[in-house]
C-alpha cells in the first residue's frame, strides 16, 4: 500500500542516516588513536606516527575500497553457502551495494590498522608500515570480518546453518577488529625487536627495569582516550546496523549503556588496583594515569563483543576484569621483552580476547534474541553449559591463528629484504628529523629586546 | 492497525537514535572540560586534573548507575504524587527503563562533576575529589534533576499539578546541572582556601593583584571551549528528548539556534567589553582570550534553560548579559579572595542562575507551548507578570540552597579528617610529580652529534 | 489520512534531526580549523589566530543571523523569479523559517570565514580581521550561496528555468564555500603583503628559499586535519538536506563514500608525489607531513561539489588530481611571493575550483537525477559534450570574480585607513604578547630543591 511504501521510504532514509553518523563517530576514533599514540611515545617520532595514522585512513580507504570490502562482504547472500571470503564488489564496482554500509565498515577497517600503528612505533620503516597496513586492511582483517559477520561466514551467527547451531557472539568486533589488530601488532613487535636501549643499556647489559620511552605528553594521551571513548558510541551502538524499530533502538541503547559501564569498570579497576599494588610495595599512594586510561580502553575493547548480549551489571564486571587483564598483560609482555610502544597488545589483543570469551559466560538469552542471534546455546551463567563458551574460545583461536599465520611470513619476508627496521642512527635521532623534514614541535625564542621595545 | 504499529516501531527506533547520539555529543563535553581545565592551570598539575576528568566519566558512571539515576528518575510516574527523590532503578535493576534515556542522563551527570574539577584544581587531595565527585553525581545532583524534571518533582512543569500551576522552565539544566556544579565548586573553593601564593606572597603580605597561576596552554583552552560548544548541540537540542514529530524537530531546531546565539552573545560581550574597559584604563587595545572563551561558555550555561522557550533575539541578548555577568562575577570572586582555578563559579553558577532567571523575563507563550510546558504564567516581557519570574528565582534558590546545605557539612567533614588538602610541599612541586609518576610533558633532547652524523 | 499525518510528523522530526546533527559536525570543523591554523604558524601568534577562529563562530553567528541568511536564502520561492540576493529573514524575524536549516547554514558560513583566518595570520590587525570576517559572512558569501543554491539563484539548478536548462552542480560548496573563502584569502594576502622576513632577509635581499615560518606544532596540524575530515561527514552528506526517503539515504551514503575517497586520493597523491619529487632531487626518501595533510584537505575541498553526482572511482580520481593541484599551487603562490601562512589558497581556492570543474567531466546522469538536479547536460565523460563543463567554469569565474570585485576595494580601503597591518615591532614580538596578554604557552620551572625535599 501507499502507507507501506511511505514507511519503507522513511526506514531506508533513517537507517542510512544511522550508519553514516555512526560511521563518522567511528572515524573520529582516528583522532583518538592519533592523539593517544602521539602522546604515548617520544617526541622525536611524533610526526612519524601521526602520518601513519593519517595513512591508516587514506591508505586504509584505498585498501578497503579496492579489495578489503569485497573479501569481507562481497556477494553476501542470506541463506547461501559458507565461504571463506567474499568475491564481488572490488572497487565498489558491483551494483546494489549499500554505500552507507560500506562507509561504516570502512571506518572499522581503519581502526584495525590504527591499533597496530602505535605498537610498532619508533623503529619501523615507513614503507614497511605501508605494506603492513595495506595487507592488514585489504586482506587479513576482511577474512576475520567475513568469518564472524557475513551471511556466509563459517563462524557467523547469521548463516542458514550457524556454527554449532549458534555461531559466535561478537556484535561489534572484540575479535575481528581488536584481537586482529592486536595480534598483528604482537607479531610485528616480536619480529621487529624492541627499541634500542629499552631492555638493555648501551653496553648490552640487561636493565633492572625497562627504560621509560615516553609518554612525551600525558595531555595528548587523555585527549586520545576521551576521543576513543566518544567514538566507541558509534562503534558499538552503530553495529546494530539498523535503528528503525523499537527493538533495535533498545538494543542500541543497551550497547551504549554497556559501552559506558565497560569503560568505567576498566578505568576504575586499572587505576585502583595499580594504586593499591604500588602502595603495598612503596607505601606511597600514587595514581597511575596510564593504568587508568589503558584500563578503560581495555574495558572498551572487551565490552565490544557482548555489548548487546549482556546485562549492564555484566558489562561493568567485564570492564573490571578487563582492567585487571590489562595490568597483568602489560607486565607479561615486558617480562617477555616485547616492546609495545603504546601497550596496544594488552589493550586490544588481550582485551579483545577476553571480550569474546566473556560472551560465553554472560550472554543473556533474552538479550541475545533481541539482538538477532540464535539462542541455541547461551552463556554459562544462564545455564548454557560450555557450548557457547567453546564457540567463543574457538573464535578467539581462529582470529589469533589466522592473523599469526599470515603475518609471521609477511613480516619475516620484509625483514629478510631489510625493509623492516630503520637503522640505528636514524632510531637515535628520531624519524621526524630523518624522514619528515623536522621535529614535530618548533618553539621559537622571541628577541627579548624587541619585547622591551614594545613595552615602552 | 499494522500501519500504526509500523509507525510506532519507526518512532521507537528514531527516538532512541536521537538520544544515543545526543548523549554521545554530551559525552564529548568531557573532552571539552578536560582540555579547558588542563589548559587553564599550571603545568605541574595537568595530569592530575586530566585524571579527575576521566574519573568524572568513570566514577560518574558508577555513581549514576548505582544510585544517581534511581534518585533522579526511578519510578517516575506521570500524574503521580510529588516526591523528593525517586526510589527504584538502582543498578538499572528494574524492568522497563529506557536505556537510551539512562545513557543521555548519565552524560549529563558527568558534566556536573566536570564543572567542579577545574575550580578546585591544584590543591585538592585525590581521594577528596573522588568522594566529592561521587557524592555530587550520586546524590546531590539527582535531587536537583528530580525536582526540576521528574514527573513527580516538586518544581517540575511535568507533574499533574505543577508548582503554581506552571512549574519551572529549564529545558536542559542551567539550574540542576550548571548551577549545581557551580555551587558545589563554590563551597569547595571556600572551604579549601586559595592556592598557596595566589593572594598573599611568601611573607604573608597581601598582593596588589592576585598572582596569575596559569593558563599553561591557551591552545588547550580553545580546544576545550570549542569542544564544549560542539557538545552543547547534544546537550540542548537533545533535551527535547524525542524527535519523532514535526513540532519536536522545530523545538530542537530552536534550541540549536539559541545555543548558537547565546554562545555568540557571550563571546562578543565578554571580549569587547573587557577590551573597552582595559583600553579606558591603559589606552591599549588588548583582546583577552579568556574573557572571550569564558564569556561564551557563560552564554552557553545561561541559554541552556531557555533555549526552547525564548526567541532567537532573546537568546542573543541572554548571551550578551551572560558575558557581562561573567566579567563581573569573575572580579567579584577575586575580590572575595575565592580562588577558582578555571573560573567555573562565574561561568556555571552565575551563568546558570542568570539563565534560569532569564526565562522568567523572556519565555514566549507560543514557544513554551510548543516545548510542552504549561503556559499558566509566561515571561514578564510577554505580559506574564512576576509569577513565572518568582518561580524561576525560587528554583535558583532551591538549587543553591540544597547544594550548599549538603556540601558545606560534607566538605567540612573532609577537612576535619584532614582528607581535603594536599600538603604544602606537594602543592609547590605539583601533583603530577608527587602522585602521578611524573610530569605531564617530557621533552627530550636529541644528541646533536647524532643529528650531525645523520646529515652526513 | 491519519497515517499520512503520522508519517509527515515522523518525517518532519527526522529531517530536523538530520540537519541539527549534520550542522553540529560542520560546526566541529571550527575545532579542526582552529587546531590546523594554530599548529601551522609560529608560536608567537597562536592565541591570536585561535581567537580569530572563535570569532569566526561568534561574529559569524551575528553576521549570518543579522544579514547573511536573509541575503542567501530569505524569501526563497520555488518557481519564483531569479534574484541576486534574498530579502527577508533578517535577524530571523520572519515567520516560517526552518530553524534547523538556519543552523546548518550558519555552520557553513563560519567555515568560509575560518578558511581565511589562517592565510592572513601573523600580520593582520585584530579589527581588520573583524571587519573582513563580518563582510565575508554577512555579504560576500551569501551572494555566492544564493546564486548556486537558492530557488531563485541565477546559477542554481533548483530554479524554474535553471541556467542553460541545467544549472551548476555543486552539492556542498566547493564553489560558494571553499573558493569564496580561498579567493578572499588571496585578495587579502596580496594586499597585506608577506610576513616580514619571509621572502627577503633583514637587509632586503631576496632569499634563495622562503624562510620557514612554522609549523610550531605538527601534532596540532594533524589534530586539525582529522577534525576537518570528521566534520566533512556533516558537510557533504548533510548537504542532501533531507534523509526521509530511501533515495536520500543512498545519496547521502554516496556523499560519505566520495568524501572518504576524495580525501584518501588527496592524501596519497600529495604525499607520494612530493616524496618522489624530493627523492629525485636529493636521493633521500622523505615523507612530507604537510603535503599529506594539505593534499587530503584539497581532495576534500574538491570532492565537495561532486560528492553526490560522481561515482566512487571518480571521487578517488578527483582526490588524486586535487593532491597534485595542491603541490603545484603551493609552489606557484610562493613563486609569486604571496605569503599564505597555512596554504589556504592552494587548498580551498584551487581545490574548490577544481572540484566545481571536475563535475563538468565526471557527473553521472543517474547520480545527478538521484540527487535531484536536472540532467539536461551531463559530464563530458558521459557524453554530455561541453555544456555542463562550460556552466561549471562560468560558476567558478563568478565566485572568483564576485569575491575579488568586492574584496579588492574593501581591503584597499582598510589599507588606506592604516587599519590593515600591525606595525613591525608588533610583528616581530608576536601578537600574543602585544595584544593578548601573554604567550600561548607558559611553561613553569618547578624548584628542584622542592622536588628533592618531596622525595625524601
Amino acid at each position: 500500500t501507499a502507507n507501506d511504501a511511505a514507511n519503507a521510504d522513511v526506514i531506508g532514509g533513517l537507517d542510512a542516516f544511522f550508519l553514516i553518523f555512526a560511521g563518522a563517530l567511528v572515524f573520529f576514533m582516528q583522532v583518538g588513536f592519533a592523539m593517544l599514540l602521539a602522546g604515548s611515545i617520544r617526541e622525536k617520532n611524533v610526526a612519524n606516527v601521526l602520518l601513519w595514522n593519517l595513512l591508516d585512513s587514506a591508505g586504509g580507504a584505498l585498501a578497503f575500497w579496492s579489495i578489503g570490502f569485497a573479501l569481507a562482504y562481497g556477494g553476501d547472500t542470506p541463506g547461501g553457502p559458507k565461504t571463506f571470503v567474499g568475491n564481488t564488489g572490488f572497487f565498489l564496482a558491483t551494483e546494489g551495494i549499500d554505500l552507507h554500509f560500506w562507509f561504516f565498515q570502512f571506518a572499522f577497517s581503519c581502526a584495525v590498522s590504527s591499533i597496530t600503528a602505535g605498537a610498532v612505533a619508533e623503529r619501523t620503516k615507513m614503507t614497511a608500515y605501508l605494506f603492513f597496513s595495506f595487507f592488514l586492511v585489504g586482506f587479513v582483517y576482511p577474512v576475520c570480518a567475513h568469518s564472524y559477520w557475513s551471511y556466509n561466514g563459517f563462524l557467523s551467527a547469521f548463516t542458514a546453518e550457524p556454527f554449532m547451531g549458534q555461531g559466535v557472539i561478537d556484535l561489534a568486533g572484540s575479535g575481528p577488529v581488536h584481537m586482529c589488530g592486536g595480534a598483528a601488532a604482537l607479531v610485528m613487535c616480536v619480529i621487529l625487536g624492541p627499541r634500542m636501549g629499552r631492555f638493555y643499556d648501551s653496553e648490552g647489559n640487561l636493565r633492572d627495569e625497562p627504560k621509560p620511552m615516553g609518554p612525551h605528553s600525558v595531555t595528548l594521551m587523555f585527549l586520545g582516550t576521551f576521543g576513543l571513548w566518544f567514538g566507541w558510541y558509534g562503534f558499538n551502538p552503530g553495529s546494530v546496523l539498523f535503528i528503525s524499530t523499537d527493538n533495535q533502538g533498545n538494543v542500541a541503547g543497551l550497547a551504549a549503556v554497556n559501552t559506558t559501564l565497560g569503560a568505567a569498570g576498566g578505568v576504575l579497576a586499572g587505576l585502583i588496583t595499580s594504586t593499591i599494588i604500588g602502595a603495598r610495595k612503596t607505601g606511597l599512594y600514587e595514581w597511575d594515569t596510564t593504568a587508568a586510561m589503558n584500563g578503560g580502553l581495555t574495558g572498551l575493547a572487551a565490552i565490544t563483543a557482548g555489548c548487546a548480549s549482556v546485562e549492564p551489571w555484566a558489562g561493568f564486571l567485564i570492564g573490571i576484569i578487563a582492567g585487571w587483564i590489562y595490568l597483568s598483560a602489560s607486565k607479561l609482555i615486558l617480562k617477555l621483552k616485547i616492546d609495545d610502544a603504546v601497550d596496544a597488545i594488552p589493550v586490544h589483543l588481550f582485551g579483545g580476547a577476553w571480550g569474546v570469551i566473556a560472551c560465553g559466560f554472560f550472554s543473556n538469552p533474552a538479550r541475545m534474541a533481541a539482538s538477532g542471534v540464535p539462542t541455541a546455546h547461551v552463556g554459562v551463567f544462564y545455564g548454557g553449559g560450555g557450548t557457547l563458551l567453546g564457540i567463543q574460545i574457538l573464535a578467539v583461536l581462529f582470529v589469533f591463528g589466522w592473523t599469526s599465520v599470515t603475518f609471521v611470513p609477511f613480516c619475516l619476508g620484509l625483514k629478510a629484504l631489510n625493509m623492516l627496521r630503520i637503522d640505528e642512527l636514524e632510531e637515535e635521532v628520531g624519524m621526524d628529523i630523518s624522514r619528515h623534514k623536522g621535529p614535530a614541535y618548533r618553539p621559537e625564542v622571541v628577541d627579548e629586546g624587541a619585547i622591551d621595545n614594545l613595552n615602552q
